[in-house]
């Protein structure tokens, strides 16, 4: 459904979604409203970079109602920084992309902020997100995401309907207040210190009907991992209880079926709410693992490719200390445009709204 | 590249390779020799059946070479277990996708032994695998998965050059011979408990060249980990460092670069060899998290479907304890058969080969 | 939704359906009926060929009902002519695709009886496509298809309502008895001179709502024409007016709306249904160019592809002399998958039928 | 490799090209000129409407050369004509795509000018094509297109190496200057008389390898005949002797191999330089039948859809009498891009150029 182009550096980021379905109400403020969600400068523990990203619509919407063609999305590249990646672009970041897309695009690719690779790639799906979000609310689809760890504390588990709440106002949103505090101090100091945080993700979706999915080749959990996975810093995705359920016994880990309020439901939900590819009607879970931000203040070793030696590197510029926080707001676009494109498929969205 | 179909209790399961280029060496053998690899019965701790699983290659091989036309690779099943599936085809078994199945087919599923959805569906990677490794060898591309845990045991980390001689005389594939004799013990322990386990499968691959991959929507890691989740058992799914990564600092995390035998190298590989989804020429690394499987032999809670009522099953025949040392063939298979996938998209395996 | 694998003279030819809806009653009777219509030899004039194509089905159906699971179709070859294909292995028959195959396959294709590019293979259009037909039977959708066309004699035209019936006891299913009678006498004197003839098919969707293909990118005309040029004899492909369009004034090539019963109707259809890639709700009308049956008694000069030097061949064997009225079925066919596509796409067939 | 976005009265018109490789130099010059073809006005027969489409690149260019991102490319919409269409918008132009939008969108889609439907949709293809034929370029491989028809009159045939030199001089770009006066003389007598004329363009392209193309599903006819379809007015599509072929016997129109400069070659070129779907070094040969324009200043009858009745409709505005001469562009353009798939596919063009 989403296609996306753009660099960090370059004109623009955008998301062109074809298949969005005629008469959706849609205006710059719903998808601006998302887009906002990622800006930082919200905590001075999190970044010191400021970015005014204005949304454009470019096609596919008429007198504020989508007409069935591409939606394309644009946001203008505004806010260049000061950072002097010329002096930099024969040494590899480490953690970073700088290499491998050296490699692949025989350094032809655009090095600077990261080009291609950069998170900033993420708003064109945060605009799709937004998109595809007003899409699954017809549907009573809801999906929130939260932060459950940052730099190994955990926040403690939280009833579904009361996450939205506790994050609304947490700037690091987290569900817990008490670990939302240990998170923000240790991201002090370690902001102090030069170096950087990764964390968890849990994304859910409300209100999924059962049903959702295909076996084998598009299994709801392989379109959602594959999707989550287009976030660079994520490298681990796991759904209900995930690698926890790699060491329970079967007794313990399969969800007992039982009859609530009429409906087919389970007693516990290890299953994350699919089994065999497909949903089971009950609460949709995933969790992904964000590395630490790769961009530190500390010097670091790597090679100088022109020359063929051995090089140091201090990146310089501003660079968050953890990005999970913001990841949460990716995390949640890119579940509302997977599933999405599976209520689509399954034709539980029309053609045309009304 | 790969199609398959096919049933657990139906007449066969197959798979269609299309694109598999010309001139490839193709036998019987070859792929026989990956399918009898997931035969159970080679211990009697890990399963009761016994299958004869006799490929037939029914399309796009002549005189043992591949023509270039679609490769059909095909089982006829025939050990069909005496389970009375009739009598519980309205107890959807906790933990399979018995029910998910029932809503989304409409109850026409084909219900017996799970169907479309059993683990036995995995034979088609298997099949398909033995084909992709044939055309990985050419580039010199290593493919090697092992048990790196069972129910909670984890096997120590053993260097790559040994795993494939450790696990080649292992029954549980494990290449930690000490973890090996626990996690028999516990599988025994288990058994007689009618119980079950779960583990984990690490899969490398070696010899990847560097600037395989794409960024955004076809990333190495969401390409495979969306692979892995069409075997039905699998919960999880990271890369490298993967859910530990989230508990680490950007200064532990991050790999160096460096120059070993003239080649760009990382002194660590936290990344598990993708920055950026592309690959950076090191080991590629993931790690998949395989549930307990769900027929166990305890009285479990369920749902009558057609009475709507309370029910309770116990699932019988003969059932695995644990599938981890099998799910290590069909993951071994899966990376094959995705990085054939890239390596034919970046042009490295040629539409002739002679 | 169709994969097709199998070769002329190898084992076997057969077609897997992907994304057929569950509770279809299917029967290998339905599928063997439509393949039966392809086979040859219902008139001297036509072949000498005989085969018998019996039909299985190996997957996704069970009790005569479709699960939901790839429906896998298969027709096991089993009358081998006596052409000595390795004399003519090196030299390419005009007009067919011995030569590209070698060129494309660096001679690994399988060259007997033209290999994977045999008219043989449309056998997995025909299965295919007797399984879309009952889908679209529940949608109303009628297909008929008819020859408008033998070596230069053309049908007059006939009613949509009489085609069906002209056609059922015309051996060169054409609606119009005179024009087949010249054709037959045609097809004999061709015979006798050891030649081939060509022709055109016309077919025709009754029934289809107004409102199902896309613009730009996957037209109704444009999937059609695709699916069509599978067919290897198949040269050009026109919808409605077609080329004849070309030659009009707009004032008479536009077809005036006007309300028929109560509905939009076009006075005429020159647009065979179609507007802007979209259905019209009028009889959806394409036509396929056949061109002669390449293989001929004649001699006819070629080049030897091992000595690269001049060379004549006689294709010996046995050959049709027309195949335009065996085009038939698998225009129907082809044309059936089509619609069934996007009837699936347009969320028309539910995923369980009842 | 290609998405467009864009309306005809809306923001702007696009194309993002995924998959382009890295090291290609591209400047706004290169898709100015492309695009400057397709402008109307160079000859007052033609049209009266005046575009300037101002190209701009948005993504994937740095410093001139791709740097392996989606290149994004675009035009903002500018010369908004003074058509009243809202008077219009419920009685669908007879021949135009109204209807059938009106029906799919349920009247959401942008009416205004054809919107999605209208044939400045195009200018996307050219964008693209212009990128493509430098990719083509470097495998020597041209496209030429040409104007074989208006109104019924037919160019004589001209050798390909002619084509090109004729056309850059004649404003209907047609290769057989006698034709081209006689179809100049007519456009002028029609647009006096408030009709429209279509026409045929043959499509070539020289020094295409043999090889490429995929039997069955991707044909180089199917694939290239399927692109040509997305231009709305196209209605048929024939390669070589195409529907002619259909009235040929088999000993005319089988092509015989011979030798010629040491290369396999045929003496006659009926099949248009494909057998069995893949290319066989010989010319490939296309045309595509394009309707008259279907918007006309003579009355017409149509309906209207709000009420329900029987209505007349003039178009006014500036409409061009006869496209084909624009066509020719976009046919050149549509060919481009389908062979540079199949390309890139073949592996003939490297991720990074040099």
């Amino acid at each position: 459904m989403v296609t996306s182009f753009g660099e960090s550096h370059g004109r623009c980021v955008g998301a062109i979604i074809d298949g969005c379905p005629a008469g959706l109400s849609l205006t710059v403020a719903d998808v601006q409203r998302e887009v906002d969600r990622i800006r930082p400068g919200e905590s001075a523990a999190l970044t010191a970079r400021k970015e005014k990203n204005q949304v454009e619509i470019i096609s596919g919407v008429m007198n504020g109602v989508t007409t069935g063609a591409p939606v394309g999305l644009l946001i203008w590249n505004k806010d260049v920084d000061d950072v002097d990646y010329e002096a930099i672009r024969f040494k590899p970041r480490p953690g970073h992309a700088d290499y491998t897309a050296f490699v692949k695009y025989g350094g032809f690719n655009d090095w600077r902020g990261g080009g291609r690779f950069s998170g900033r790639i993420t708003a064109g799906f945060v605009m799709a997100g937004a998109v595809a979000r007003k899409l699954l609310d017809g549907l009573g689809i809801e999906i929130i995401a939260h932060t459950v760890e940052i730099g190994g504390i955990a926040a403690k588990p939280v009833a579904y309907d009361k996450i939205k709440g506790n994050i609304a106002s947490d700037v690091l949103r987290c569900a817990d207040p008490a670990a939302s505090r240990k998170m923000a101090a240790l991201i002090a100091r370690t902001k102090e210190a030069g170096d950087s945080l990764g964390g968890v993700v849990e994304g859910i979706a409300l209100n999924v009907p059962a049903g959702i999915g295909e076996p084998v080749f598009d299994t709801l959990e392989g379109d959602l991992a594959k999707a989550l996975f287009a976030i660079p810093a994520v490298k681990g995705v796991e759904f209900g209880a995930g690698f926890a359920a790699a060491r329970m016994k079967g007794s313990e880990n399969n969800d007992p079926f039982m009859i609530k309020q009429r409906k087919i439901a389970t007693a516990t939900n290890n299953s994350g709410g699919i089994l065999g590819g497909i949903s089971t009607g009950m609460p949709l879970v995933v969790r992904a693992a964000v590395k630490p931000v790769s961009s530190i203040a500390l010097e670091q070793e790597t090679v100088d490719l022109k020359k063929m030696e051995k090089a140091t590197i201090k990146v310089g510029g501003r660079h968050d200390v953890c990005i999970v926080p913001r990841a949460v707001v990716v995390v949640e676009a890119i579940m509302a445009v997977t599933l999405c494109d599976f209520a689509l498929r399954a034709g539980l969205i029309p053609g045309v709204l009304k």
